[in-house]
């Protein structure tokens, strides 16, 4: 830290106002790298608020699709991007481009490997292929949740390399994205933004280029704080969201509706929290994300007990939905084995058609693989995604009372409320309602 | 259910609006049995609510007490007790009494045996001390924190047992206190009221009698799901609290405050909660409730794996403020076998004096044990509790800067706000914060 302090005695305020001037006023060409569900929203909205915006990714049919005028996310409609490109916007796959940018806001993965253990392959190639582009003066902001550390053990040397002084000459900021898909109350603006920067003059920049889109920045002291923090929130709702699973384990054993507990319970003004319990853990965030603190707690020699405890339970939710299903068959003389089901729903959350890591896919697959004739059904994703782990060549199958009765069982995985839960309630054999959309006793349902 | 359903049948409608109209009316007789930290403030309750009022607990110094005009509990003054009596209110240790009374309100303790088991014995040994006296017509309503189950299998058969029939001559309701110890925004009168009846004349006389006290009152379909529920509140607390308890372990090793992490993750405005960890849990219902589902769980073959695990890690709270202690009295080559410690707050919550499971209690004893010469200071608890497992002889010390200047070190438990924190600051040697009270580098303070 007194190295810090040092470094910003020496700093030339003027130049870093001059450079945070260009923020404010607009004038700053913004890149953005990495232009998946994270990246792409956040060039729109700097596009949107007056920047020109230059878009990198390496994945050409990206690039390919944003060019021809397309959108590649379900939530975001193609005129969006045919009207930012109209104000300006342009994205490559030349990455010599980068030399043009006045800050670089990296969006890109940080899953696990096949160990569990943080995969920050896509973070350090992107570093390596930047850094004989970077120019006095840039900024560099990752926005990619991971563990504390990251940044300054692997981002900072790596940006060191150039000549560059960090924090000084070219400026390290960690940002973490709170990015939430298809909610209709928060706009991404209103929703305040962590920055955390290498030396002040880094976190000087760090806010003014982020105060360029959000109504509220909240700086932190340091940015192996700011990563804590965003692995904090995803790791209380995975947890809270495994000890509702576990509740509604225990619940059934008492033949209690779960759900009808937890609206019961929220109705007390202070100290309680409504999480539903589901058919697992699905995004890119909360099935992943925690286990990044486990690792490096690890390094430390300690443990991290309720991660490790609802990474568990959740994971074991596509199981129990099997159970269910099958004990639930059993009653009419039925084995998965021979049975036609339908599986409502491919999203991991409901109104969006983002399959990332859903429990519907692996659900799927299990069910698939004992044998049974599975099919779906997501007015979100017509056709069946691309997965890295599962490959199926279904298309979604278009819902009627005749369509609906002819399958053994409905698996309700994801309410999207476009679905016609009278209708399906109606016409199907048996629905396993994973979701609480079914209240109360129902001949036809069987909560899971 | 069908049982219910044929006892309604023939349930005398207007019998029931006759007795539900003497609570709208308020000219019933409401007795409370219990005048603990739940009874006694509903007796009052129902007392400012235009009712008299009877209320009954077995230990007679808590009688003598309100008959002579004074409170036994910091939050509640003697004058709110001489006017109640104004207003008719009167206690007894008399049980005979009860059968003047139109609705029995049972607010009793449940708490565990020494081997974590439910100890029901209060509700059960009240239960039989009122059955000789219970009448036709009258409610006996349980507001006690207890596994489902409780009232079906426990209550129901004694009252049974009377003569009366259950749900047709004399009700029973269940309906959890959700009480809150000194909080300032939330009243009594605005927390809804859950409410569950053993049949339906039992729910519509129940939801009457919680009426005329209460501004909303939710009825549930069954008493058990009504158990579950206030169950379902507290364990989500104790969860949350001990995962607090272990992020902040984690956070420590990285050297990062981690409740600077939760004010930043608090500024989501969705899906995250902020919980504070602490140097243990306290309180008679989070340290206790949990452990009633898990017991009940283990019955039906199911584990509360959640529960277990922040049981564990939150009991294991006051042994880690200990090491911390420990550890930053060695830096200054003292031992706490021979070191003069100041305990900050000796209740379990702010603001109150409350010592119930107070975690500071048990610090005081493992630190007194290990030959630590130990005080402590609270405005709210003058002179040291008569607790079931420890007695000590200690009165509250008056804090100055002489006096703090005296310890070797001053452990903060209970932050009550009216503690003069800069005066502690300024003048103690050694501060080891449990509360996150001292924010950033401060060279007296460790944070545990």
């Amino acid at each position: 830290m007194a190295t810090h302090s040092a470094r910003n005695n020496y700093m030339k305020l003027p130049a870093t106002q001059q450079i945070a001037r260009r923020f404010s006023n607009q004038t700053a060409l913004i890149g953005v790298i990495g232009l998946g569900y994270v990246g792409l929203p956040l060039l729109l909205r700097f596009n949107t608020s007056g920047f020109k915006g230059l878009g990198f990714d390496i994945d050409e049919q990206k690039i390919n699709a944003l060019n021809s005028g397309s959108s590649y996310i379900s939530h975001i409609s193609h005129s969006q991007i045919k009207s930012a490109y109209d104000r300006g916007l342009r994205v490559t796959a030349d990455f010599s481009q980068i030399k043009h940018c006045d800050a670089l806001i990296l969006c890109l993965p940080t899953p696990l490997t096949s160990d569990r253990e943080p995969d920050l392959s896509h973070i350090i190639a992107t570093i390596e292929m930047l850094a004989p582009y970077l120019q006095r003066g840039q900024i560099v902001s990752l926005e990619s949740t991971t563990y504390p550390g990251t940044c300054e053990e692997e981002l900072l040397p790596r940006l060191e390399r150039t000549g560059l002084v960090v924090g000084e000459e070219i400026f390290l900021v960690y940002s973490p994205e709170r990015e939430v898909l298809g909610d209709p109350v928060f706009e991404a603006r209103d929703v305040p933004r962590i920055v955390a920067g290498y030396s002040r003059a880094c976190l000087t920049l760090g806010t003014a280029l982020y105060e360029a889109v959000t109504e509220r920045v909240v700086p932190m002291s340091s940015i192996r704080e700011a990563e804590l923090t965003k692995l904090l929130e995803n790791i209380q709702r995975s947890v809270n969201i495994g000890l509702m699973n576990e509740m509604k384990m225990v619940a059934d054993r008492m033949d209690i509706d779960i759900f009808e507990i937890i609206d019961a319970a929220s109705t007390k003004p202070f100290g309680f929290t409504r999480y539903y319990p589901g058919p697992g853990l699905g995004g890119h965030c909360i099935p992943i994300d925690p286990f990044y603190l486990t690792y490096k707690a690890r390094l430390l020699g300690i443990d991290t007990r309720f991660i490790e405890l609802s990474g568990e339970i959740n994971r074991a939710m596509p199981s129990y939905v099997i159970q269910k299903t099958e004990w639930a068959l059993r009653q009419q003389s039925k084995n998965i084995s021979d049975a036609k089901i339908l599986v409502l729903g491919l999203a991991y959350k409901k109104n969006v058609g983002d399959p990332r890591e859903s429990p519907a896919i692996e659900l799927i697959d299990l069910l698939t693989k004992q044998g049974a004739d599975v099919s779906y059904s997501d007015p979100f994703l017509l056709t069946f995604p691309k997965m890295r782990n599962y490959q199926y060549s279904l298309v979604s199958t278009e819902l009627s009372a005749s369509i609906l009765s002819s399958f053994d069982v409905v698996v309700l995985i994801t309410d999207h409320d476009c679905f016609d839960f009278d209708l399906i309630q109606a016409h199907s054999k048996l629905i396993i309602d994973t979701r609480g959309r079914y209240r109360g006793a129902i001949t036809n349902v069987v909560r899971a």
